[in-house]
């Protein structure tokens, strides 16, 4: 049709999430028509943060700092952790502007059936954390899901002898839903209205 | 949230046809979350394209050789031209393996509204193939849109004195379209078009 090239790209944009054959195609054209105005500044970008982005070993965000930008903020109240499933449900706290904390990104949720145990999230981190004192609340603010649930309990339990209270977000998150596709009024409901877990 | 090149990752992502903010979110996640075996591939792709992809000077086509793959292809009938709006067409008609001749991308469509002329066209290379002759046929397949069927019109006129047979495609029912969910212009169009059973 166009070389291998093009079909390559089209391929490869039609892998993300959210794009099927039609639309890969369709982007993969739009960005044709434009080499220099918008292919390259897009693949520029995606070489750039490749070789930026990790993974903060302490919250496990990603970032092009390590640690992350929210770790090094010494605006945040140090004492006051918000644990969440994935970096998307960070992302979505963020944007909302409700958190002013730190984070603490576990990187899925505990799944019996699908046989993710505790050693499968990034929990040594969020105990080291604790441990290291200066904790005074931890906010689990996972998914209404079965998974999520499940995750929240384990970990409160967990958790509690840490000495920190343990609370989880509460009235707004919707049964079955995930954080980041909350709104911001939703997302600000559920952190004010957190209880003793 | 992530530093800059997050951010800027995420803002050309959601410059493409189909992805919205949330989608170019979710995209640049799923690729952050493999930066090795996702992003920097595609990244590579995108820099790849841009590097060797260009415009046929004779048809308009995009391909990483000029004159494209088609244009350069001996089996295909040199005497039956494809005019099309955009690549997009070309795409189409070339995965449906309908049109075994050369094509002819206009780039466009007369808009007399939207200030587009003629001059505005792919059109001058257009003529030049004609005039070379061993055009035997012209068939414009243009969109069943005001702006097609005007440049289908202007096109067919101004390709007449060139000697060359000019058709174009058919109007009617689309394959497996059930009628009651078609436009009364469809309708119409497919009651004219009607042949011998």
């Amino acid at each position: 049709m166009g070389g291998p090239e093009i079909e390559r790209l089209i391929e490869l944009l039609g892998k993300l999430p959210g794009l099927g054959p039609r639309s890969a195609r369709r982007a993969a054209l739009g960005l044709l028509r434009q080499p220099q105005a918008r292919l390259l500044p897009l693949a520029n970008a995606m070489e750039q943060a490749a070789r930026t982005v990790r993974t903060c070993a302490r919250c496990g965000n990603l970032d092009s700092r390590d640690p992350c930008t929210v770790c090094s903020d010494p605006n945040r109240d140090q004492g006051l952790i918000c644990v969440v499933e994935g970096v998307g449900d960070l992302w979505a706290l963020e944007r909302a502007g409700v958190h002013r904390g730190l984070y603490h990104v576990l990187g899925g949720t505990l799944s019996p059936l699908g046989g993710i145990g505790p050693e499968d999230l990034n929990l040594s981190p969020l105990l080291a954390r604790l441990e290291a004192g200066g904790v005074r609340e931890v906010i689990l603010a996972l998914g209404a899901t079965v998974e999520g649930a499940t995750t929240q309990h384990w970990l409160s339990e967990r958790l509690a002898p840490s000495g920190a209270t343990i609370s989880r977000v509460g009235q707004g998150v919707p049964m079955g839903g995930a954080l980041d596709v909350l709104d911001d009024g939703t997302l600000a409901a559920a952190l004010m209205a957190r209880r003793a877990s």
